[in-house]
């Protein structure tokens, strides 16, 4: 029996997790959904981010589904560090996936490229960097004040997310993993990473690679996203890139991800890339695309190959047959694209 | 007299600067120009970088043209770190000055962006940040190897750069500044940067303001872009935000940019954005409106409005006559700017 654990959390995140929780219903009978009040409310009633109890809990599952976290009622960093960056760290999970794809009916803001031409994925690092907290602030206030951040890089960390990446290359058409860095700058991080990457790439002849200063793939993700399939990197390279992903891909509202530790010592989480959007909440208007296709990169990850397919290929009849303009109804997309899971399934 | 020390560097850097001098020669009567041998070439040939008799020279003069450097013979960072780099910080060249503008008869890869509805400057720290260097690596090449990058960032700084950028925005129509940070997770370096540019904020009641996360700020940059003004930002998310700007607005062959030290307490230095593409080098052509339009920084830097603004207007009357997909001239275009600004300023 499959055990997820859901954290719907803040704004529209209730929203969409409802839908994808329509999908899993029909895709993994039989599992059993906890779910845990988590992100904005609690921390604005109780003063809790995340009890260590609740922590002890969330680890028995066999995955976390997350909506959204966040309020501007609560101070910028208290819930990205408390939450959302403690289960990546906590729990190891060291590969943050992100794929990108230009579905048919969707619209990219780039007027060259055609649906079905984008379709990469992001393997950012998830645990290491400069999302490391490694810093502090003298003081503060002053004129005198100095506030400095250490990105922290191991070897150990940036093998095993490099070789993920492969392994995920070699499960693809084209096969192409590009390294992004900026080692011309950050000589030490991105030498690491670099010569890691070259000895990883040494055993995969298989798949072919490249490497770009992070500055430069910002801007071909711009200007020529097709020519990407696998890009591996460094945790804030890969914030930013993935951003930059989404928007070139029809934006955020689509755009799902993966905190995943593949060796299951603890639970990978999976979650819309998008937040909580306060401006949007409670009018059934969300679009839970994301959050539907967060729960396939769930299935997939927990061996349901089969029920992952259905709901990409779901996904993609959907968003096939939108027509640009039209006011999403949250609610309707959750009913149709779980409709459509549970005819592929049969 | 002014005296303007040039590099032409690398590659297309010769070519480009050789019509940016062209320019100069009719804006700038009676400059003086001492061209030193720098970059790959020079390396290759003696190990030099940037010797420091050199440093003293160009010390003595009122800006620093600058081509392009680089090469793929030279080691990565050899040269950023070692000539570039090392001016900007030796020189206190602290506002990295980045404009983009989409100018009629260019295009953007965004569909739905027309020619002069983006018009913004990146504000970008030159001088702290992660380019400080300050990192280290333990263990190299070990399966302990462990390597830190560490991002200083100060009150001194980061008060002078936000204030250059309110000045800049005060003289501009829009009267905005966005500050890019990410201070949900870099809550030190954030936190002084948010904090410094609310408190110079409060000085400046007619510039309006708002603050982005650098994921939010990269993904605005293609969603909507025409929404920027001024931008003011730390040094490493400044290079890569700046390179999306340059892709949204016709490239990074328009891309002019100014590492400017705005007390002028040592001389500040103008270069396109653009590498040295060793590609295209050599065969005349390279676009060389990147290097000339910082020839107009330059101008406006030493005072010389009107000539400043005669390279901009000149250079739009040549961007607006381009034929897209016509082949450039790197010779021709550089004549004829050069004899409009003649003629704008005769
Ligand atoms: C909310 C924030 C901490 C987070 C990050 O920086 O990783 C978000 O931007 C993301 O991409 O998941
Ligand atoms: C070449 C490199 C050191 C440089 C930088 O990172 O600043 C470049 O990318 C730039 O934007 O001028």
């Amino acid at each position: 029996m499959t055990a997820i654990a859901v954290i719907p959390g803040d704004g529209i995140g209730t929203e969409v997790i409802a839908q994808a929780r329509k999908v899993l219903d029909v895709a993994l009978p039989g599992y059993t959904a906890t779910e845990y009040d988590l992100g904005a409310r609690r921390y604005n009633d109780t003063g809790e981010v995340l009890p260590e109890s609740v922590m002890n809990e969330l680890d028995g599952h066999d995955a976390i589904l997350l909506g959204a976290i966040g309020d501007p009622s609560v101070p910028p960093g208290v819930l990205e560090r408390g939450l959302l960056l403690k289960l990546r760290f906590d729990f190891d999970q060291y590969v943050n996936l992100r794929p990108s794809r230009l579905w048919p009916g969707t619209t990219s803001p780039l007027a060259d490229v055609k649906p079905g031409e984008i379709d990469m994925v992001v393997v950012r690092e998830g645990t290491e960097g400069l999302y490391a907290g490694a810093g502090g602030v003298l003081h503060a206030g002053s004129s005198a004040e100095i506030a400095t951040e250490g990105s922290l890089n191991t070897r150990y960390g940036t093998e095993r997310v490099i070789r993920d990446a492969f392994e995920r290359a070699r499960r693809r058409d084209r096969k192409h993993v590009t390294c992004v860095h900026k080692s011309n700058v950050l000589a030490f991080a991105g030498g690491l990473w670099k010569r890691t990457f070259d000895e990883v790439a040494a055993e995969y002849p298989d798949v072919a690679t490249d490497y770009q200063h992070v500055d430069a793939a910002a801007m071909f993700l711009v200007t020529r996203p097709q020519s990407f399939d696998v890009i591996v990197t460094d945790n804030l390279f890969g914030d930013i890139l993935t951003d930059i992903a989404a928007a070139v891909t029809g934006g955020i509202g689509l755009a799902a991800s993966g905190c995943v530790n593949p060796g299951r010592s603890h639970p990978s989480m999976f979650e819309p890339v998008h937040g909580s959007a306060p401006d949007i909440a409670g009018k059934g208007v969300a679009d839970p695309i994301a959050a539907i296709m967060s729960a396939g990169l769930l299935l997939d990850h927990l061996g349901h190959g089969e029920a992952a397919t259905a709901v990409t290929d779901a996904v993609a009849a959907e968003l096939a047959e939108r027509t640009s303009g039209e006011p999403i109804r949250t609610d309707e997309v959750g009913d149709r694209v779980a409709a459509r899971v549970a005819g592929l399934l049969g």
